[in-house]
């Protein structure tokens, strides 16, 4: 395996030979998978062939071990240049031509359309352009929290993508976070879907990046090797006008290079060529090869290489002490997620070592009680600006370093706003905590831009995300401690508002000294005769008032709280069913909450109750939260009116 | 109604005094509303307060006719400064001071937390911050190709929000587009909910604009009217480096400026004083002012001006002459679009005359078939680069310029990425029409990243949009021209794939010549006796397979294709329920789509049927469309097995 010492001023003869070898030899798998597939993207893999080549010699990193802690990484933001990406990685050992070839955009194959963990050596699932700098930013962060100084995160990316703006919201929080340990190289060849970048979008991307106080290296040529690698060593050894920032190497390179009739020709950014075409390009490249035979022998691959499983990567978090709050206290669920978080860290994030839990916040750092975690853990705390996009994705990336990492805003940004960032999170497998605050119409006169009423909805498409929604502040604080101790993506949501404490019968608080959340498990606050109100978050309070609205009429109403939305309990919601008539409330879109999971239980096991689904059927508007539960049917009267109509038939 | 003529190089005395005069009113105001509301944003409103009165002192528009065609544009970004906003049309002549100071912030009152159109004046509703910069360009862009060349588009801009990644796209689209007539003021207070902007993340806004090709003007004090109007003034009359771009006047300021104990202070940023404090700030205005009595005059309150109502401004399209395509043809749903576009544009965009259709694409004009349209209309097509989030707010404020304008990119760019610019649209009641194309595993080897599976489960939360689901080019022709045609937000959702012309017994097309596309109506593609699939999209001609297998078993199956999924066709669903077992089968997330809207109906109608819900219950992976459906038991023979399970119980 090529290995290039940095204390090398120039790459000697030999070892451009070697490169122009491998060169070759990757070109070929490019043409090759492409045609074989009959679809892919071989210009732009072409384009940045010599940058990952190049990258991956000078880099300290380990075939044997993928994921050795102190490895180097590189992150391929443009991911549909895979064929370059896995041409490379069968070079340097990580994976097998063969398999390469013969299974290159399967179904079920390791090899996919755009570059994805599956292939060992593959350090982050993109495709969707403009995401992979935030995640590079996570894994700079971390590898510094790590005490990995001299350790370097490059991210290789399409000149198309510095469109997308939350390129420059990374680039600022690489600044804002001293990522000296970032390298950027952007493959500037030009060339976009639509054609002439400078058509599509006028755009300097030198002055953009020094704008944002990069250090920028202009390389003229992105396939002359011992010009990139003058390139990348200066850009490494910090040789730069400011060393504690991040240095991008812009690389001017060639749509489709190496093959004549590719070159600068927009079209092969995404076709594959045909058999004939790809027989003339490989032949340019030195190769008689007999593509009919690959054909044949692809038909009759069968056995596909296992993909590589990504170890969980998870820190060992104390959940401490549970704190129960009396049935006097008077909190809004976002303290006691403040609170929690904050004793979590006391004995989690020790003073001189590495912290275990990390938190991630947009300008709201006193909104969502982030700021008792952040006088605790400066070194922990990554206030991101309003900048959703890149704060998401770098706290999903953060998350992936065996760190235990918060990343807390407001609904609407948490979900409405980042929901594309969280899927490609959930995708990538991180171990993220989503903590909302400000969730539904309570959120109150801030309006309806503020007001975050599809949280489920959106996130029940995430099929890697749990989705916890605290009744009060004492189940969010044990709900807190949950997700922190457990790997995978969380979301747990939470409105704006005080809350009353939730009490047993006896008075006590209900989720006391005594309980312990479990997911999947939901809470009979109240057992009835007559009839169900299933809820959560605030409503569960204003389902209790509607219980004793009809305990006066003589009607015993019970009260099932689905703090655990994913997993769901089914099983509680049929009990219901067999009690009698259920009204679901939520502060949520009434088609695609609680009460659509509710009806999907009801109907998928053939059961027949009567129904009712209460929720938010039209936007908000700007008012106190008890009035605008009221304009929806809400408030405990209508619920208690609701449940009446239903018993009466 | 202070009117100043920009033919004045100097504001007079009389001017200033005046100027100075109505300032204390409005600042008089922001103190009053804020504290008896009980919240607010005063400090942003101060900061804000003098760069507004002077841009309406200088802007062409009538508080009798707020809509005027011909209006210049005032276009506030930071929504959060409603009571500056608010102040200010009062003091215009749009509002009554009573009405605000007695509704603002009030359940059902035209006076939100962030403006709203509600207001006569506003021109948006914002507040997600970062989105307003794209509405102004939707708007300029408009006024240009109206021909209203000396019309100005003014965008009020917080320094905060300068962070958001949409901002740099849209300065860049501003360019791209030659917006000379668009004009930005950025609020630099230095101060953000957090605290000081620098801190939160290092920015250097000038050298951010100067690097997008925009002119910039700094105005060194923000609340001095003189410089104030110097500077507008410069900006309007185009005394700038490069006249025919864009420019931006950056404006210091001071966070809560004329109350001094409120000056660069971050904490009134989001917070309202309390009565004692606002008592002091109006001492220092001059003013004596009995707070109490104006709570008690608010408390008895109840009559709130009606909310200004928008009208609707829709062009008149002519729909054209369907096309009607041949069993013979075997065609993608994008085609069909492409071309139906085409024709619609013939007919409506004359040569010479201001188009009526508009098209707006993100580097995927090619896929999306966009490019025929281009081709007839370039001067009404923006292609907009890969930046979606602009993209999506600039088509939606164009569609409210008496455009009909269609927004096309694949599915997780349309939905999933920018699925909030989607939701600020319909707050704003915009004409949009989404069209999106790659839905699904029909995406094929492009992999997870760009299969959008959670279309119906995102946009069902938006009560505005409509959202439609052709099964073959034939009915894709009649929805793309229904919607066209009719004003309000549709979606419409397509997969990448050819598919085949649906049939009807006869062997002629089902969407013939007699078809006409109606919102709410099902399709009963065959009748059944035994069960009914219902189903969608590329899952209608699979669903016909399945009856093919399932009838050679003797069994007689229906097939309903809900293209029009809001609004459903509950009836048509009841009906089949009639029948017997029902299998819903779709390319997308099993549990937030079809399937779980028709058991929503079932369930709230009290029908029991045995019934089984088939779609996507895992993430896709790379491979062809046909290899994904059959792992996700979505093709013919898994389809047709399920069927045969219901009705043997």
């Amino acid at each position: 395996m090529l290995r290039i010492d940095l204390s090398q001023e120039e790459l000697s003869q030999e070892q451009l030979r070697e490169l122009e070898a491998m060169w070759r030899r990757c070109a070929r798998r490019i043409i090759l998978a492409t045609t074989l597939a009959g679809c892919g993207h071989p210009g732009g893999s072409l384009s940045s062939l010599h940058l990952l080549l190049m990258s991956y010699a000078i880099m300290r990193h380990d075939p044997q071990q993928p994921r050795h802690p102190a490895r180097d990484r590189l992150l391929v933001s443009h991911g549909h240049i895979s064929p370059a990406v896995y041409s490379v990685l069968v070079e340097y050992g990580y994976a097998s031509e063969e398999a390469f070839l013969m299974e290159f955009r399967r179904a079920g194959s390791a090899f996919a359309g755009h570059v994805e963990q599956t292939v060992p050596g593959v350090e982050w699932n993109t495709g969707n352009l403009g995401q992979g700098l935030s995640a590079a930013c996570g894994m700079a962060l971390s590898l510094k929290l790590k005490g990995l100084k001299d350790r370097r995160v490059l991210c290789l990316m399409g000149d198309g993508e510095q469109q997308k703006g939350q390129v420059i919201e990374a680039r600022r929080f690489a600044v804002k976070f001293d990522l000296d340990n970032l390298m950027v190289i952007v493959d500037r060849n030009h060339l976009q879907i639509g054609g002439d970048t400078d058509l599509i979008i006028p755009q300097s991307i030198r002055d953009e990046y020094r704008a944002t106080f990069w250090n920028v290296i202009y390389l003229c040529d992105g396939h002359d090797f011992a010009a990139i690698y003058r390139a990348l060593r200066r850009a490494w050894l910090k040789e730069v006008e400011n060393p504690a920032r991040p240095t991008a190497i812009l690389a001017r390179t060639v749509m489709g290079k190496g093959i004549s009739f590719m070159e600068n020709v927009a079209r092969w950014h995404g076709e594959a060529l045909k058999p004939d075409m790809a027989r003339e390009a490989l032949k340019e490249l030195g190769y008689d090869e007999d593509i009919e035979a690959l054909f044949e022998r692809r038909k009759a691959y069968v056995n596909f290489v296992k993909p590589f499983d990504v170890e969980v990567d998870y820190p060992d978090i104390d959940p401490g002490q549970p704190v129960v709050y009396g049935p006097e206290v008077k909190l809004d669920n976002r303290s006691a997620y403040g609170k929690a978080l904050r004793s979590l860290a006391e004995i989690n994030n020790l003073p001189g070592e590495r912290p275990k839990i990390l938190g991630f916040s947009c300008d709201l750092e006193g909104s969502v009680k982030m700021t008792a975690f952040k006088e605790w853990s400066p070194e922990a705390f990554f206030e991101s600006g309003i900048q959703e996009h890149h704060a998401a994705a770098a706290a999903g990336a953060a998350s992936r370093e065996g760190f235990a990492v918060f990343f807390s805003t407001f609904g609407v940004f948490a979900v409405c706003e980042t929901y594309n960032q969280q899927r490609l999170n959930d995708l990538n497998h991180t171990h993220l905590k989503v903590v909302a605050t400000h969730l539904g119409l309570d959120v109150g006169e801030d309006g309806p831009t503020h007001q975050c009423l599809d949280y489920l909805g959106l996130l029940q498409n995430l099929f890697g995300f749990s989705i916890f929604l605290p009744a009060d502040p004492n189940q969010t604080d044990r709900i807190i401690r949950y997700v922190a101790t457990h790997p995978g993506n969380f979301f747990v949501g939470m409105g704006r508002s005080k809350t009353p404490i939730i009490l047993d019968e006896e008075g006590r608080p209900f989720f006391g000294e005594d309980y312990r959340f479990e997911p999947g498990r939901a809470d009979w606050i109240r057992r009835g005769d007559d009839g169900t109100f299933i809820c959560f978050g605030p409503l569960v309070s204003r389902a209790l008032e509607a219980r004793e609205i009809l305990a006066k009429e003589g009607l015993s109403i019970g009260v099932l709280n689905m703090a655990s939305f994913r997993p769901l309990d089914t099983r509680a919601i049929l009990d219901a069913a067999l009690v009698g008539p259920i009204v679901t409330a939520e502060d949520h879109v009434v088609d695609t909450g609680l009460g659509a999971a509710v009806a999907r239980v009801l109907v998928d096991a053939g059961v027949v109750v009567p129904f009712r689904r209460c929720g938010v059927s039209t936007y908000g508007s700007s008012g106190k939260p008890d009035d605008l539960y009221r304009r929806q049917g809400l408030d405990p009267q209508s619920l208690a009116q609701k449940m009446k109509e239903l018993i009466k038939g």
